[in-house]
C-alpha cells in the first residue's frame, strides 16, 4: 500500500528545513542571544527538602555592586500557578515554604553571571525545617506532615477507572495473575538547558525568547503570574535545542527573568545550569503499578483490576495528566472487557515530576506489557500469539470509549516479528540470549485540554514564496519540516518555496503547541488547510483567466494546469502576477483551522475518547546477558510504528531510532539517585544516558494504516509512540535470557548479578 | 466643522505608540542590535570626481590578520539598479568607473571596525582620471565627456509638459515677467545615519536589518542585485531615526553586507559615519527653475511658460520623478489655464540627488511662490489677494488633468492669514521688518509606481489584544500611532489595545513603504478596513449571541451593544471568548486592501492624476533683517494645513513644527559647500542645520476640509506638504522687509549684505 506516488512533496525523504543551519552551528539559540544593557539572572534555591520560610534578607545581596534587583516570592503577585488552573500549586519563587531540595526561593539580575552568583551567597534565608517526605509510601502514610496544605495523607489527586464487569471477570477468569512493576524517574537531557531571556518595554509590553514546547500556554501563564493582559505578551521560540516534554511548563526562570526586567527596566537573561535544568525543572513520574489481570487459559484477556502510585514530588504540575493517561492507556493497545484502576498522584518532597515522550502512559505499557509475558509463560502461550490475539483493530471501542477509527497494530507485531525472524529465534536462542516482543497505543491528537484546536496562515507573496504562519513549536522534532511539506503539498510546490515562521505569539496564529502528540493531528491539518484555502483564492483567478473551473486545476511543481492537460499550464509566479495585477491584495492569505471532533470535558474521569485518533506500535528486542558481569547487551531492535502515512520517511527513520534511544537509557542506564531529597547525580557524567556503545541496531518499520481521515492524509503522531514500547521489548528480552522479569527499572548490571545470584541459589 | 466627536480614539492628541521606548532610550536601532559571530564591514570610496578603474589590487587586505572578505564591483553580479528600472543606472559597487568623490569602489568586512578601516588603506586601486563636471551648465556642454554612456550632454531624462494655450496666453497677457530661481541641494540630517546588519544563512535565505523607509522595495533591489528569489529576503525594519526621504533608497552598504555575510557565513553589519551618509546617499536636487507668467493686470495667471535644470549628481536615483513632480506640481495650487514647462535632468560629477521632503514640489513651489510675489508687487496686488483669486478649490482640474477632489487651500489661506493678522501688517511694518506668504498642493497618496496598493492584516487574540500588521515603514513621523488609532477606533477599543508590528516583510502585508505621502491614505485605508473585516466577523457571532443583525451592533470602549442600547452591552473580551468557544479560529484575521482608483502607467508624459487626493497649505512668515550684519531673524511662522482630518492633533503639531525647522534650515543656513567634486562641509558642525536660535515662532493650524471619501474618514498627508510653502514665505518676507528677492538659496548673512549693499548703490 504505497499512497506516495499521488503526491509530489509528501512522502519524500527530504531533508528537514532547519538542517542546515544547525549542521553549522549557525542556528540560535535564547543563549545565543544578546540585547543592549542586558542582565543576568540567577536563583536562589532551597537547601531544603522541607521547612518554612522564617525570613529572607537580602538587604547585603543588594548592596553588591552590579546587582540591580533581588526579588523573592513576596515580590510577585500571590499567583499559583499550574499547567490546568484546577492543579495549580506552585509559585513560581515560594512564598512561605520549599517542599524539594533546589526549591526556588529568591532571584537576583546583575551585570555579569558571576555577580548574580556572588549576590545569591549574600541572600540570608531562615528556615524551620520540616520532616521530609522522599517516597510515595513514606507521603502517605498517616500522621505524617501535608506538603501541601489540606492534602491529606499527601494523596494529590485520585482517580479511578470502572469500566465493564470487572468482578464477572475474575470470577470467569481461568487464570489469574499480579504482578507489581516501578518505573524510575528519568530526565529529558536535552542537550540545551532552559533558557529565557526576558524584555519589559517602557509600554508595559513584555517580550521573551524561551526554549518552550508551548509559546501560547507560556503565555497565558506569565499572563496570570504577572498579572499582565495576555496580548501584552509576545513569547518567541528561538531554536530549540531539544524538548521531549521537559520544556512543556513554565519555570521560576521565566517568572524570575521578566519580574526582574520589569523592575530593572533592562532585559534579563538566565540560563539554568546542568544542574538546575536536572533537579529543578521536572521529571518523568516514577510510578509503582500493580496489576491483576484475568485470562482465559486460551490467553484471552478478560479483566485487568489495578493500582497506580504516581509519584508527584513537590508539586502537581503534569501529574493529574500522567496518572490520568498511565491509567486510562491501559486499554490499549489489548482487548480489555473489563477495567478497574485506582490511580493516586502522591506528593512528595523530591524535584517534581512532569510530562515526558509517553507521558504515563510508557510507565503504564513497561508494567503491563512485562506482565503480559510473564502470563504468556505461564499459560506455555508465544508471547508474539497473546498479543496478536487480543489486538485491538479497527473499530474497536474500548471499555472506557476510546474509539479506535484506524489501526495498523497487528501489521505492526507481523511486520516486527518478520523482520526479526521471531519464529526462528524465540525458544531457540543460546543460554543468556533473549528476545522479547511489546505493543503499544498511544494519542495522536491529543483532546485533553480547551483550545486544542490549531491555526495556520499561509502567506502567498508577489514571486511565488510562501510563509507559513503556524503557532506549533518546532524543538527539534521536525515540526516545521512535516507542516511545510503539506503546505508545498497543497500548493504544488517544491518544499524549498515555504518558509516557516513558528511559535511566536505575536505574530502567528493560536496553537496549544507541542505536547500529547498532538501536532501531526492538529498542527498538520490547519497548514494544509491554509494552504488550501491560499490555493483557492489563486485558482480562483486563475481559472477565469485559463477559463476553466476551479475543481478542473491541479497545481504541482510550479506550475497550474487543467487536469488531464499538463501541456497548457501557466506558472505558479505567473499566476500571481495576474492576481496582483487585478489589484487584489498581497500577499495571499489563507487561514486554515483544525479542532478535533469530540471535546473531553472533564478527562478525569477517563470515561471519554482523549484523542483524535491513536496511533499504534510494536517492538521486538534481542539482547545477551552476561552471566559473569550482568551486563546487558541490547543487540537488535524492531520499531514498527502505524504512521498512518509517512509524510517525511527521513523524519519516521530519526524519531524511530531516537525512540530507542531514550527508551535504552532508560530500560537499562538511567537513574536519578536521591539521598535523604538530595539529588547525587545532577550531571550528564553520573547520570548516564545511552551511549552509543549501549544502542542496538535499530530497525525502524513504518506501517501505514488505512487512513482514518483524521489527520493529514491519514498521518499520525510518530514522535512520542515511538518510545513507549521499548522498555517491555527489552525487559521482555532480558525475561527471555534469564527467567528473570526485572520489575524494577533501569535494569543495571548490578541488579542483574543480584538477581541471577538468587535464582542460582534457588530465589525468584 | 469638529467632526471628532463622533469618534472615541481618532481626533485625540494620543501619545505616540512609541513614544516611552524612544524617550527612555530603549528603542533598538539597527546599531543596538549584534548577533553571534557578527563581522564589521567598511567601504572605500572614490578620491576623484571622475575617473576610470583601471585595476583594484585587494590582496594586501585579504592577507590582513582579521579580514575574512574582501569585494570590489566584480564580485557583485552585474546588476543595475535604480529606484525605476527603466532608469537603473547604478552598481552598488563601481565595475569600470566612478561618478564623484565618494563613489562605493570596495568593501571589507572584519571582525572589528578599526581592522576594517585598516583593510581599506591596503586597497590599491589604480585610476585613470576623467573631467569633471561640477555644475548642470558644464555637464551639458557640448564636447564634454559623458558621464554615463550614450547620455548625450549628459542630459539623462527630458520632461516636456504643455498643457493649455500657451502661445494663446502669452498673446493674451497684459503682463509678462521671467524670473529664474535657484534651490540647493540639502541633507536630510537624520540623526541615525544609514545602518544595516545582514545574515545570509545556510539555507541561502538572507535576513536584513536596515533602517529603510521602502522594506518591500528594498526587497525587491536586494533580490535583483543579488540575483536572490524576492521571498528569500526579509527585510526586517528595526526603529529608524527618521528618514525625511534619504532612506527611501537602496546604497552600496545594503548590498555589501549582504554578500560579505553570504561569503563569510557570518553576520555583518555596517554603519555609515555622518560623513558616509552626507555625501555617499543622497541629497535634495538642486534645481535651477526659471518661469515666465502671463498675466491680467487685476492679477488673473494666464499661463506659464517655464524650463528646469534639475542636478542628478552622479546617479538617476529618484531624479526622473522628482523632475516629473517638480514639473507637474507647478499646476497646483493656483489655476494656470495654459502650462508649458521643459524639463530636464543633468548627470554631474557630484554626489547623487534623491528623494526629501516635499520631493522636487518644494524646488518649484520656492520659485514659482517667489516670482509670484514679485509679479504681485509690480502689479500692485496685495500678495494674499492674488493668490486668493487664482487659488484652485474642490472641483477644479488642471490643465494636466490632476483632479482636486476636496480642497482646503482658500482656508488655509484666509485662517493662516488671519491668525498672523495679515491686513494689520502687511505694509504696515518698520524698515527692515517684513512679511511673506505663500501655498501650496501636494500628493497625498502618490500614484505613481506599480503596486501602490496597501494590504493590512488584523490579528485579534482571544483577551481582546489587537495587533496590526502593516508593511508601513514607522520612521519617526508616526505612521504606527496613526495606523493603531484607525483599527482601535473601528474596533472601538482604546488604542492602548493595539500593537503594531509594521515594516517586516518576513510577516507583514505588502505595502510599498513611506514615501509620496502615500501612507495617511493608502496604509490608513488599509489597516482601516483589516480593522473593519476582523470586526465584521467577531459582530457576526455577536449579533447571533444577542438575536441582533450585525448592521444594528456598536464597538465601543470595550463594549458591543446594540444601537441606541448602550446598557445592555457585552464586553469585547467576552465576545471573543464566545467566539473561541464556538471553535472558530483564533486569531480572528481581518484583511484589509487599498488601491487608488486611478492608475498612472506612464506618470513620466505628466499628463495624468498622479494622487489619489491632494493636501494643501499656506504658511505665513515674518522676519527681521539687521541692515548692519545681514542677518535675519525669522520672527513667526504660521503653518496652515489641509489634513482632511486630524486623526492625531498632537501628531498633526509635530508635524507642522517640524517642518518649519527643515524649511527655516533650507532657506537660511543649509549648504553642502563643494569644491572640485569635494564636500568641504561634510559633518554637522559645518553643515548648518537650524539651532533654536534660528527656530521662529510657530503657529500650526490643521484645516478640516470637506471629506471627499479617499483618505481614512477624509484623512490626507500632513508631513511632506507641510514643509513645501516653509521656503518662499520667508523668502518672500525677507522680500518684503528688504524690497530684494533673494533668487539663490540660502539666504545668507553674507548675501544679505552683499545684495544690501548693491541695492543702495543703486543696483538690483
Amino acid at each position: 500500500m504505497d499512497k506516495r506516488n499521488e503526491f509530489s512533496v509528501i512522502g519524500k525523504p527530504l531533508a528537514r528545513v532547519d538542517a542546515n543551519e544547525k549542521a553549522t552551528g549557525k542556528a540560535q539559540y535564547v543563549d545565543d542571544l544578546t540585547l543592549p544593557n542586558m542582565l543576568y539572572g540567577k536563583i536562589l534555591r532551597s537547601p531544603h527538602a522541607h521547612a518554612k520560610i522564617r525570613r529572607i534578607d537580602t538587604a547585603a545581596a543588594r548592596k553588591l555592586s552590579g546587582v540591580k534587583a533581588v526579588i523573592t516570592g513576596m515580590d510577585l503577585p500571590a499567583k499559583l500557578y499550574g499547567t490546568d488552573p484546577r492543579f495549580a500549586d506552585e509559585y513560581a519563587l515560594c512564598r512561605d515554604k520549599v517542599r524539594y531540595i533546589g526549591d526556588d526561593v529568591a532571584a537576583v539580575a546583575a551585570v555579569d553571571e558571576e555577580t548574580a552568583e556572588r549576590a545569591l551567597d549574600l541572600i540570608q534565608v531562615e528556615y524551620e525545617p520540616l520532616e521530609g517526605l522522599f517516597d510515595v509510601y513514606a507521603a502517605r502514610e498517616p500522621g505524617k506532615p501535608e506538603i501541601h496544605e489540606g492534602k491529606k495523607n499527601n494523596i494529590s489527586q485520585e482517580i479511578h477507572l470502572n469500566a465493564g464487569e470487572v468482578e464477572k471477570a475474575f470470577k470467569d477468569a481461568e487464570y489469574v495473575r499480579e504482578d507489581t512493576f516501578f518505573s524510575q524517574p528519568t530526565y529529558h537531557a536535552p542537550l540545551e538547558p532552559h533558557a529565557v531571556m526576558a524584555r519589559w518595554d517602557e509600554n508595559g509590553k513584555l517580550t521573551v525568547w524561551g526554549n518552550k514546547q508551548i509559546p501560547f500556554y507560556i503565555r497565558r501563564l506569565l499572563s496570570h503570574t504577572l498579572e499582565i493582559p495576555e496580548s501584552h505578551v509576545r513569547l518567541i521560540k528561538p531554536y530549540v535545542g531539544g524538548g521531549f516534554g521537559g520544556k512543556g511548563e513554565m519555570f521560576a526562570l521565566d517568572v524570575c527573568a521578566c519580574r526582574l526586567s520589569q523592575m530593572t527596566g533592562r532585559p534579563v537573561k538566565i540560563i539554568y545550569t546542568r544542574e538546575e535544568s536536572l533537579v529543578c525543572t521536572r521529571r518523568r513520574h516514577g510510578m509503582t503499578i500493580t496489576l491483576k489481570t484475568a485470562m482465559k487459559k486460551d490467553g484471552t484477556i478478560l479483566g485487568v483490576q489495578g493500582t497506580l502510585l504516581s509519584e508527584s514530588g513537590a508539586y502537581n504540575a503534569t501529574g493529574p495528566l500522567a496518572t490520568y493517561l498511565a491509567t486510562t492507556f491501559l486499554n490499549l493497545p489489548y482487548k480489555i472487557p473489563a477495567v478497574k484502576m485506582d490511580s493516586y498522584l502522591i506528593y512528595t518532597n523530591l524535584p517534581p515530576a512532569g510530562p515526558q515522550r509517553g507521558h504515563g502512559v510508557l510507565q503504564m505499557r513497561y508494567a503491563a506489557d512485562c506482565h503480559l509475558d510473564v502470563i504468556a509463560k505461564e499459560l506455555g502461550i508465544d508471547p508474539l500469539e497473546i498479543r496478536l490475539k487480543n489486538a485491538v483493530s479497527q473499530g474497536y471501542r474500548t471499555a472506557n470509549n476510546m474509539n479506535v477509527k484506524s489501526c495498523g497494530f497487528t501489521d505492526c507485531l507481523t511486520r516486527a516479528a518478520e523482520k526479526i525472524n521471531w519464529k526462528a529465534k524465540k525458544g531457540k536462542l543460546p543460554p543468556y540470549h533473549g528476545i522479547g516482543i511489546s505493543g503499544m497505543g498511544y494519542l495522536s491528537g491529543c483532546n485533553l485540554v480547551p483550545h486544542t484546536g490549531a491555526a495556520a496562515l499561509v502567506h502567498v507573496h508577489e514571486d511565488g514564496g510562501i510563509k507559513l504562519l503556524t503557532g506549533a513549536a518546532e524543538i527539534g522534532q521536525g515540526s516545521d519540516t512535516y507542516l511545510a511539506q503539506l503546505v508545498a503539498e497543497e500548493m504544488g510546490v517544491p518544499l524549498e518555496d515555504v518558509q516557516v515562521i513558528s511559535g511566536d505569539t505575536g505574530i502567528t496564529p493560536y496553537d496549544p503547541g507541542t505536547f500529547g502528540s498532538r501536532v501531526a493531528t492538529m498542527s498538520g491539518n490547519a497548514a494544509k488547510n491554509a494552504g488550501r484555502e491560499a490555493m483557492r483564492q489563486i485558482l480562483e483567478v486563475v481559472a477565469e483567466e485559463m477559463e476553466a473551473k476551479v475543481e478542473d486545476l491541479v497545481a504541482r511543481d510550479r506550475k497550474i494546469f487543467v487536469k488531464g492537460a499538463p501541456e497548457k499550464s501557466i506558472s505558479f509566479r505567473k499566476a500571481l502576477k495576474i492576481y496582483m495585477y487585478r489589484d487584489l491584495p498581497m500577499p495571499v492569505v489563507g487561514q486554515g483551522f483544525y479542532q478535533a471532533p469530540v471535546h473531553v470535558p472533564d478527562w478525569f474521569k477517563a470515561e471519554d475518547d482523549p484523542s483524535a485518533t491513536y496511533s499504534f506500535g510494536a517492538q521486538i528486542a534481542t539482547v545477551v546477558v552476561d552471566p559473569e558481569t550482568g551486563k546487558i547487551s541490547l543487540k537488535e531492535m524492531v520499531n514498527a510504528h502505524d504512521v498512518g502515512i509517512m509524510i517525511n520517511p527521513m523524519a519516521v527513520e530519526g524519531q524511530l531510532q531516537g525512540s530507542i534511544h531514550m527508551g535504552t537509557g532508560h530500560a537499562l542506564t538511567e537513574d536519578i539517585i536521591i539521598k535523604d531529597g538530595l539529588v547525587m547525580n545532577p550531571d550528564l557524567l553520573e547520570y548516564k544516558i545511552a551511549s552509543p556503545f549501549e544502542m542496538p541496531f535499530v530497525y525502524g518499520i513504518a506501517v501505514e494504516s488505512e487512513s482514518d481521515g483524521v489527520g493529514p492524509h491519514g498521518a499520525k503522531e510518530c514522535g512520542e509512540g515511538t518510545q513507549i514500547s521499548t522498555l517491555p521489548a527489552i525487559v521482555n528480552a532480558i525475561y527471555d535470557a534469564t527467567g528473570i522479569m526485572f520489575k524494577e527499572l533501569p535494569v543495571t548490571p548490578e541488579k542483574v548479578l543480584k538477581a541471577l545470584k538468587k535464582k542460582n541459589e534457588g530465589g525468584n
